[in-house]
């Protein structure tokens, strides 16, 4: 009598995007011949550089000869693009070794199982606002009770608000695996130096393990703020780091990320070199590495000429950011971050509520973006906007804002 | 003080592949200039398909023009390939709505993760031999103790033996899940529908889910030999299919396969559509659809003349198995399956033990195969041999084994 995991049932029912989504088409429904424009989601917009786009052709070349035809690779990823990840942290001063890079199809799975290393009885802290994807993954699995008023029960949440500059200071309280993103979806905050070093203090005193997002750390130009927390003394023996393809290269829909796990890294139970091979068993056993085809194109995006056209698109977007940032203060809007970040984060006008202004600079502008609420309870009265997407369509929504906005 | 997840340490030590390679690398650096022969391991040899190459280079250009990129995808993978293989199905009289077919990175991912929607305290019921996927993903989540003579206590085991030609009767007492393989890996042995209806009434009567992995379909050539389970009266309420482009398509390294879950599916406690919503949710949650150029590689796999290239492959590896069936037939050793699958399993000579006759084949043939006991148990006294390989390889292979194999 086969039953069901019944934790997806705490699962709070509406995930954001759907629920945007919907209200969207609602809006087109009643307003046809509208032009919805999107400033909302985290997607990418630009096609892929020149070169990735040769190292993907010559891959398919490759599996199309049968003198040079391969078929499965490494659960763990090509061991040259390892080296080449490898070789791109050692430029900053970060020693690894191949053998702890794992290449995978994203950040977001890695971010989604990277908690099965560890016990079910773990103490899960967050921070508030978050990406959905470290509660839900943590919810499924068990470690939460139910949500009340959008807080699991269980987790213990960091909440980042104007006052601490949206980065909190390490928990009170003794956790197990804190997940920090850096620079932060949806705040788009990025933390310096000194306040990471707080948390991998606190890691180490407590023997907890941090897994640090870096997804977006493409879009830190300041040369005073850490790009790889690896930069910080002692964040080996601490911290799983992730990263992606995504949004330098616009590998949104060819999935591929890595996922940092340092030989150094120690846990109250496991001592150094366990965990990094718990996660090779893992990725050997749950999954048989990504595309190959993808991995070679992600090894032209790391030579040389490649890495120039992916700062190419990096600062198209940062444009954009800058954009978006000028118009909303020029109207007198108070927004943070789309700075060392592709995210902006507005505060709604009046502390109004993320929902009420979604509908409003819909229905005003036909503008669409992400309630802050739907990150956590800390994003309530915030609004989410994002620097993908095409320069022309940013500027049509940026005037949109600008003429129509009622404040 | 964050603790492992100390279900790892209950997995046996070597996972078989690494062992047969160290052996190998042993022989070849104690034999230099010695050409070793692999029959063993069940990785692809032949290029892509023209259509299948064709369809991935023009996703290629169409991500690199700024008019037709796109971004991220489903996270349960495109539509339009779901209702291709859909209507696949409906040429075998299956009906499946889009909604039930799920896209993903490969058939092993998803027998890997498959588990996660079903209770901790679920009874898991596995072939034995087995692929080592089924075994080991339950094993780490924690539904076993430790192993005791090569098999897990907590799990129950069908052996799969000459005497019922290695498909086993439905088990005798009560379970939740079970895992078939069929065609199955590593006998190749093929269930008729009766044996499969056998499995389908006692799902029905026990509510258990079956995992039925059908990766190997393709190889199917028999007409009365159903290709899916749910050519099977009632098997929509029970059984979720894997299948995968791996083995008809070349796509190993490529990763892409899919599930189905019906939305007539039901537990104990689900109700007919909630598995489905779950998976759904678990896809959009821990991973994000595979690589977008891959899907449309499949799409082009899936078209007329894609099926009509898809068929030589398969084809071109059944005449290697017919090849090495009659080979090592015509020595005197008795061989089961390689008819309507790529795999052949071979009695070792006077019950030798699988791994000392995997040392004698490599010593004297100087040819590689899979040892019946690498995946359990009842393999033991059996080999595996794989049809997959260069026409050129396998014919050399089996000359040397006709020739330097002392029986």
């Amino acid at each position: 009598m086969a039953r069901i995991n019944a934790n997806y049932d705490k699962l709070t029912a509406g995930y954001l995007f759907p629920e945007i989504a919907r209200r969207a088409a609602e809006f087109t429904d009643a307003n046809p011949g509208v032009q919805i424009m999107r400033l909302g989601i985290g997607d990418t917009t630009e096609p892929l550089t020149a070169i990735v786009s040769g190292g993907l052709h010559a891959a398919v070349d490759r599996l199309s000869n049968s003198d040079t035809y391969s078929g499965y690779g490494e659960g763990e990823g090509n061991e040259s693009l390892r080296q080449a990840l490898a070789d791109r942290y050692a430029e900053r001063g970060v020693q690894l070794n191949a053998s702890e890079i794992f290449i995978s199809d994203g950040a977001k799975s890695d971010s989604a199982n990277i908690q099965s290393l560890f016990s079910n009885d773990a103490v899960i802290c967050v921070q508030d606002p978050a990406y959905p994807v470290y509660v839900d993954t943590n919810v499924i699995v068990g470690r939460t009770a139910d949500a009340v008023d959008g807080q699991y029960e269980g987790l213990v949440y960091l909440p980042c608000t104007e006052a601490n500059g949206f980065v909190p200071e390490p928990p009170s309280e003794r956790v197990d695996l804190i997940y920090l993103c850096n620079p932060n979806n949806p705040t788009g905050a990025v933390a310096t130096k000194a306040q990471l070093q707080a948390f991998v203090s606190y890691a180490r005193e407590n023997k907890a393990v941090i897994i640090f997002d870096a997804a977006y750390s493409a879009y830190i130009t300041d040369p005073d703020l850490p790009r790889s927390i690896y930069e910080l003394d002692g964040a080996a023996e601490c911290v799983i780091e992730l990263n992606s393809f995504s949004k330098d290269n616009g590998f949104t829909g060819l999935r591929l990320g890595w996922t940092i796990v340092p030989k150094a890294l120690v846990t109250e139970d496991a001592a150094a070199g366990k965990v990094n091979t718990m996660w090779r068993r893992r990725q050997n056993t749950f999954f048989n590495g990504p595309a190959n085809i993808v991995q070679e194109g992600a090894l032209a995006a790391l030579s040389p000429e490649g890495r120039r056209q992916s700062a190419e698109m990096v600062a198209y977007y940062k444009v954009n950011a800058k954009t978006i940032r000028d118009c909303l203060q020029s109207i007198g809007l108070t927004v943070f971050g789309g700075v060392n970040a592709p995210f902006l984060w507005m505060k709604t006008p009046d502390g109004m509520d993320s929902w009420a202004f979604f509908d409003k600079l819909l229905t005003e502008t036909h503008v669409v973006g992400t309630p802050g609420s739907g990150f956590g309870p800390s994003g309530e009265g915030y609004f989410r906007l994002s620097a993908f997407g095409h320069e022309p369509d940013i500027a049509r929504a940026v005037q949109s804002i600008r003429e129509n906005l009622k404040l």
